[in-house]
């Protein structure tokens, strides 16, 4: 029996109008789909399919088994999720080998800062797997804002919120254009660092690029919100434009 | 008469199997379809939409004034492109009040180092213009690596070739994962700048990625190669990874 491939499938920032035709066409003919979720969560990769994913499409829903109680920094947080991809990899593989075809959902662009790179590595070298790109979800919320995110010359840095202040700062101060992911509880920690390089005023919040609930605020007028999850703080480059 | 809308459409990395679901819709029910290219050349955008278009399609082709030989430097140079974006956006702008819709075709992301945005910004307050986000050449290019370009907490630093070489090398020693654009002409500069900073070593070159003659090569195997105008170095993150 020949194998079947396990697709890496890339949703882009929400909208399912934004999908790649490819995306499109394996999500409507998909018959075993897998998505990453928090437990007791539908998952927000889940939701951007909804109402495109056949009738008779199985679904795996691969729960997280940490969520914040243990910090980043405990070996238990690395043992406990490594574990748990090797055990989605075993599903994943036992369908491929049975001859099915598998479309793991991915938020964004699979291959920039995906979940689904976990599991990539671990099935690359014993499974057919291929991965689509898609539009990553800063693409999105650059786009919301109105403004193109750089010009000419400029050097755009991405930064995760999840870094310590202190390299927050020093890598805020020295770019021309900025792009910062996993904001969250990290929002105080993000806005000192944008005060204190002068980008604070430049800076706007995205929250659920593309997606239906869609906001866009110049983040000095975001008051004190924390903001969710699924949210991008952008500043603008201002390179060379004739 | 209702103004028409002036759509600038990203085509995404160049397969058309990779283009959105809405850029694709666009593309096939439009009137008028306007690009740029070099004068005398077929232009990228326009040859990645080949085939999609409607036969009574209309087309502009919005052909660059400067070429090579003025230096970026010379004040003329920024006074012919901004004469010739001036006058595109005239001819756009009169489409658009006789009642018709024009798609204005954008490689990769318009918003992202994109020629559109020089009409966008000249367009923005008098007419109706709409953006379409695409997946960048940047994400089609390490998805053709088959690795993963950042992992957790990675440092994503992207940067144009045609940076001064100092810069290139001050900024190449300072990051996780790495993207250098409009490589061309820049590649020895772009080769010395990864030598200096050790990445050298561990980066990639796409050529044309997404396209059928894509290519795939790791830098030092790549000679002394000149690389085309449409080719992107990439060098991987190798960030946290449970
Ligand atoms: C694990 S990363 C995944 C990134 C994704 N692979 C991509 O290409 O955008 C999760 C972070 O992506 C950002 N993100 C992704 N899609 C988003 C969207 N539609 N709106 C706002 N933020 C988004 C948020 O900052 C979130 O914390
Ligand atoms: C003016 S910028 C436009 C970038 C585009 N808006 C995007 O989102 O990728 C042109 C540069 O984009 C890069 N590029 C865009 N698409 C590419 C592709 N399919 N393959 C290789 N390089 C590409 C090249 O480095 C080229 O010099």
């Amino acid at each position: 029996m020949k194998a079947g491939t396990i697709y890496g499938v890339g949703l882009g920032p929400g909208d399912p109008d934004l999908m790649s035709v490819r995306a499109d066409r394996l999500l409507r003919s998909a018959r075993h789909v897998a998505f990453f979720r928090k437990p007791g969560r539908e998952g927000q990769a889940r939701r951007i399919v909804q109402g495109m994913l056949a009738p008779n499409a199985i679904e795996f829903a691969m729960e997280y088994p940490v969520t914040t109680e243990i910090p980043l920094s405990d070996p238990r947080y690395n043992r406990l999720l490594s574990a748990f991809y090797a055990d989605c990899t075993v599903r994943l593989l036992d369908l491929s080998t049975a001859g099915q075809d598998v479309v793991v959902l991915c938020e964004g662009d699979p291959f920039f800062y995906g979940s689904f790179m976990h599991l990539y590595t671990r099935l690359q070298n014993t499974a057919s797997v291929q991965v689509v790109p898609a539009i990553t979800g800063m693409s999105g919320a650059w786009t919301a804002t109105g403004t193109p995110i750089t010009w000419g010359d400029d050097v755009l840095t991405v930064l995760m919120g999840t870094l310590p202040e202190a390299e927050l700062t020093r890598r805020m101060g020295d770019t021309d254009a900025l792009v910062v992911m996993k904001i969250g509880r990290n929002i105080d920690k993000i806005r000192r660092a944008l005060r204190a390089t002068g980008l604070y005023d430049r800076a706007w919040l995205v929250e659920y690029a593309a997606m239906p609930n869609q906001t866009v605020t110049p983040l000095p007028q975001a008051g004190d919100r924390v903001a969710p999850y699924f949210s991008i703080i952008v500043v603008h480059g201002q390179g060379r434009r004739p």
